[in-house]
Parts: C-alpha cells; structure tokens; sequence
C-alpha cells in the first residue's frame, strides 16, 4: 500500500488517510476542547481562561504564481482563515517554515516574502518565528510553506454545530481560486482570466460574529475538495442533511464559463477567501445584511438549509428536481493550495 | 541570484538569508516578547499573565530512517526541545503538516506516525492539530514534516542572555546525531556505529529549570551548525566572548573516531538531544549535579565560560594553545534535521 495523490486532494481518501493514520493514534490532550479527532480547521487550547486556536497547513501550490495571487499570500491567508472560521479574528501571530529548492531564484522568494507581508497587514497579524531548509535539485519542487497561526477564539465555533433549520450562507463567489491556478497550469487563455478569490477573511467573519455572535453554529473555509467536501464535513459531523439550492449559488459568469469547459463543478473547486457558514434561521438576515454591507461580502448568499433527513448527505436542488452531491472521492485538482 | 545549500546549512549564509530575506521585512508583533527579529528558537507571545512561547521547524532529514531514530522521532523532539530551550518545558500541544511523496509506502508513514506518538508520550505531551498534503513523484523527495509547537513559560530564557563570568554547560555527549545521519547515508561501517541522540529533552531542562530558575542566562539547542554555531550566535546576540575548554567536550570515542575519519571537528556537528545553558557561576555546581542526577544528563559537562572580550568569537582553549573556533559559513552537511 503506498500513498496516492487521491490522499491528498482533500475528499474522501484524505479524510480515511488522516483519521486511520494519524487522527486515531495520538493520545487526546488534556487542555484540548478541540483536539485532532475532530478533525476541525485546528484545534483549540485552554489556557486559563482563553481559548487558543491554533491551526496548520503546508502549502504546495502549483504553479507558485497565479492570477490574483502568489503561494505567500495563499499560506498566510489559508492561515488567518482557517483561524477565523473556529473564531479567532485576531490572530496573534503566524509561524512559517519555508522549503526551498537549491537554485530557487532569490527574486521569486523575495516576492513571495513580499506577498506575505502584504497578506499580514490585510488581516492585521504578523510572522513571529520561522524556519529555512534548503533541499538539493530535485528533492523539492521549487517552494513550499507551512504556516501555523495562533489566535484567541472569544466564542469557539466548530464545523459540526449544524442543526436541522439552520440556514447555509456562503460570504461570495465560489470556485475562483481552483478555477485560476488551473487555467495558469494548462496554460488555458481565456477573454476574462480567472483570478483566485486568495484573501483574508477575518475582518469580514467578525463582522458576522459581531451581530451574531451565539447564532453562528458552524463556520468551515472550503479550499481543497471546494464547497461539496466542506458541506459534506459539516452535515457528517452535525448530523444533518443538507440541501443546497443551486440557482442561488454565487458563480461569476467567467467561472460558470470556464469550469463548464473543463468539465467541473465549481462546487468541487478550492476557495481561498470564503467561508460557509451555518446560522440560526432568525440570524440570517441578519448575517447577510452585515456581509452585504461589506466589500468583501457584497455578494454573500444563502445557499442551503439544513434538514433532519438523510444525515450526512448534500442534496441539490436544481430547478429541474432533485440531485445527490456525491463527496469527493480521490484526486480533482491535486497541488492547489 | 538564487538560493544555495549553503543557506540550508545552518551557519552564517542562513543566518544572512534569514535576516535579509524575512525577518527584516515583517512588521514586529504588538504581542511578542520575543519575535522573528529576534531570530531565537521560537517567539513568545504575551496572553494576559502567561507567556506563550511558539517554535516551528521543517525537517527534512535524508534518509529518513537512520540509527537511533526517524524524521518523525526528530519532528516532535526538535520541537519539544525548541520549546524547552526558551523555558516551556511542558508543551501545551504540537501541530503537525506533513508532505508526503506520492507512492511513499503506507508502512513507513506508519512507522514514522508511531515514532511521532511514542516521542510525544515522552515529552509528555502530543499531537493537536495537522495538515496532510501529497505531492507528484519527483516532487518532494519522500517526506518532509513541519512541526509547530506550543508551551507557557514561567520565564522566557533567550539565546542572548549570556554575562561575562557565566558558565557553559552541555548535557551531554555532541556529535552523535550528524554523525549518525552520515554514516546512514554514505553507508559507512563502523564497528560501533553512531547512535543518533534524538530525544526530548524538556523534562531534563525542567530540572534545571527546578533548581536554578533565576540563574539560568541563555539556552540553546545546538542542532544544525552545532555547538560551534549554536556558541557562536548566542556569543554575538549577548556581547561577550566564549572561551571553550577542548579538553573538557563530552564525546564518546566512537564518535571521535568517526568524526576523525570523515575530518569533522565534532564541535560542527548537529545534535538533536543536547542543550547549551549558560547560568551565573554560582550556580553551575547545582546544575550540573541536578543533570548528573538523571539519566539523559549523566555525561554533563562545564565546558567553557563567558568573557568581556574578543565580543561574539570563540576561542578554544586546545590544552596547547589557544584556537579561534570559526562560524560555519555554509554548507557542512544539508538535510542533517
């Protein structure tokens, strides 16, 4: 048995990969209220009366430059928003661990760096303490950074609190990200590019959270596998269904054209500035009217509800009838953040 | 200009990309008592009273599997000792993003899973949160682990601390770990072959910390570069000289005899279960019978004191004569850690 890139495209064969080989094994922790099972954005420790978030990715982006953003930008806002969907807008710092190949052009990673520090001031944080390898021709394909934030939660906000009525937002236009880096790796040229939606999202979650604070039930940013792999998490964990309502769903018009000539669902495409969130049903309007008050979030939607039958499954409502959301199972678009 | 092994290696050309490249260039944290300026083993964050001390480190070790030890063993001990090093020596949590080539087989990230769980049992602490990513064959050379880890300080010890008067410690024998990292990969045979020192080291440091809390000035864990470089950087970050006594270095004959071989002073070579502490001199006899006292500290040794001259240079004290001890400049060995 051997790993395959399906074990890494964010679906199904990831979650198995995770949860047999490593969630599974390592003792629970004592100051965890949420640990590695959960399987979360990151986890969360006690400390004395705070609630730490911490959260962690590699990023392996190929190519490391695509329209509307760069692997820098993508590792420090994948960071910042994996911290603010668990309720942590402010994060008080990141680390960063850079592997680089030997022969990486110093002007690359200066730029990068660049793009980082831009992407810090956005979401009002910075780099606290890092670490450089350096791996011969051929041991690395060219960069890759692992990014861990830190961040205090004042309420915790996990993706398994959906319950049955709760209805779905998503903060604007899907599939963007996953859409651009594509079309950069084949060379696709198109009349209006696609460009990834990479941007901070904590301003914008505490502007949800600051008018509906106990209302939100679950917050998932849906990167690798897109928004069908991230509902399917949240309706497995929370124990409800899903159904989604297709024609609702925010899709640029550049999007829809170009993922409907490479054959794929902008619902299965990564996201690298968007977050799904699940709220009370009387809280909607609410939410949407702060989002839509924003820039970031002028094109915020709901998208769903949630519903007490078929547990764990998405249904989509097409206007035409009815379809199941299969979860992704192995490799969509592998090395897309 | 392009990125060379020599920025890899831990010596001065990595001090300079790491300076230039990132550190001058993020702004500085509102939060950190120690931030990347700093370019300690880790930053420490202020949360309320408590001090937050955060270290991460990519390893990258080839081979992956070597005497003594494993990339995962060393991903959670050189994180454990990062933290202990700065005075958090029970880790709240560590988060884990691994990278892993495609075709890696199963068993061995089995392996290295359950060396990472059994070096997490003894530092007593574990795996929280992590990430998973698989790259293309020839894309990442097999796998590389980014550890983050996680611990409060009761006081932050830094690597810059050092007075003139004060006294060098190591915890023990040096060398081994480099040099059985080597010895795997140019598939040396010797009849006693180096055993990598690969350990977590924090519970060691607490006793330290247990009976001299107040008098330890600086430590460092003497990883890549080793003592030479670990000796110099904490000689120039506190203004003061160092003059090592030769004589007085713990190292088993075998690894004399291999370093001898290979024509490696030992003094260059990575560790990855050693502390450098430096402590007042009145001081040094409780630490170094509070090491001797265990097991990991048995062979602790004084092996140098700080002075108020030839400021941030070694000089060795060969028995002879005197030597000046030069700061690696680059490449000594690559993918040592």
């Amino acid at each position: 048995m051997t790993v395959t890139l399906a074990h890494g495209a964010g679906g199904r064969s990831m979650r198995r990969l995770v949860t047999d080989v490593f969630a599974a094994s390592f003792d629970p922790s004592p100051h965890a209220e949420v640990g590695l099972a959960a399987l979360d954005d990151g986890a969360v420790l006690r400390i004395g009366e705070h609630h730490l978030v911490v959260t962690t990715d590699a990023h392996v982006v190929a190519p490391a430059f695509f329209p509307g953003g760069d692997i820098g930008r993508l590792a420090i806002c994948g960071t910042v928003n994996d911290l603010a969907v668990m309720g942590a807008t402010a994060p008080l710092g990141i680390t960063s661990a850079i592997i680089v190949e030997e022969g990486y052009p110093l002007a690359d990673l200066e730029r990068i760096r660049t793009s980082m520090v831009q992407a810090c001031r956005e979401a009002h944080t910075t780099v606290v303490a890092g670490d450089t390898k350096v791996m011969g021709r051929g041991e690395v394909d060219g960069i890759v950074i692992t990014t861990t934030g830190f961040g205090l939660a004042r309420r915790v906000i996990t993706d398994c609190g959906l319950h049955p009525g709760d209805v779905i937002i998503v903060t604007g236009f899907i599939a963007d990200h996953g859409l651009a880096v594509m079309a950069q790796r084949h060379k696709l040229a198109f009349e209006v590019p696609p460009q990834s939606d990479v941007a901070p999202i904590n301003h914008l979650i505490e502007k949800v959270l600051h008018v509906a604070l106990d209302d939100v039930t679950a917050m998932k940013d849906p990167t690798r596998g897109g928004v069908a792999s991230a509902l399917h998490e949240m309706a497995e964990k929370s124990n409800v269904g899903i159904v989604l309502d297709e024609l609702s769903l925010p899709v640029t018009p550049a999007a829809r054209a170009v993922s409907e000539l490479l054959g794929i669902d902008p619902l299965y495409v990564a996201n690298e500035g968007k977050a799904l969130i699940g709220v009370a049903p009387a809280a909607a309007r609410r939410v949407i009217e702060a989002l839509r008050s924003t820039h970031q979030g002028c094109d915020a939607a709901i998208i769903g509800r949630c519903v007490d039958e078929h547990h764990g499954m998405i249904v989509v409502e097409t206007g035409f009838g009815r379809r199941l959301l299969a979860e992704p199972e192995g490799e969509l678009l592998p090395r897309i953040c």
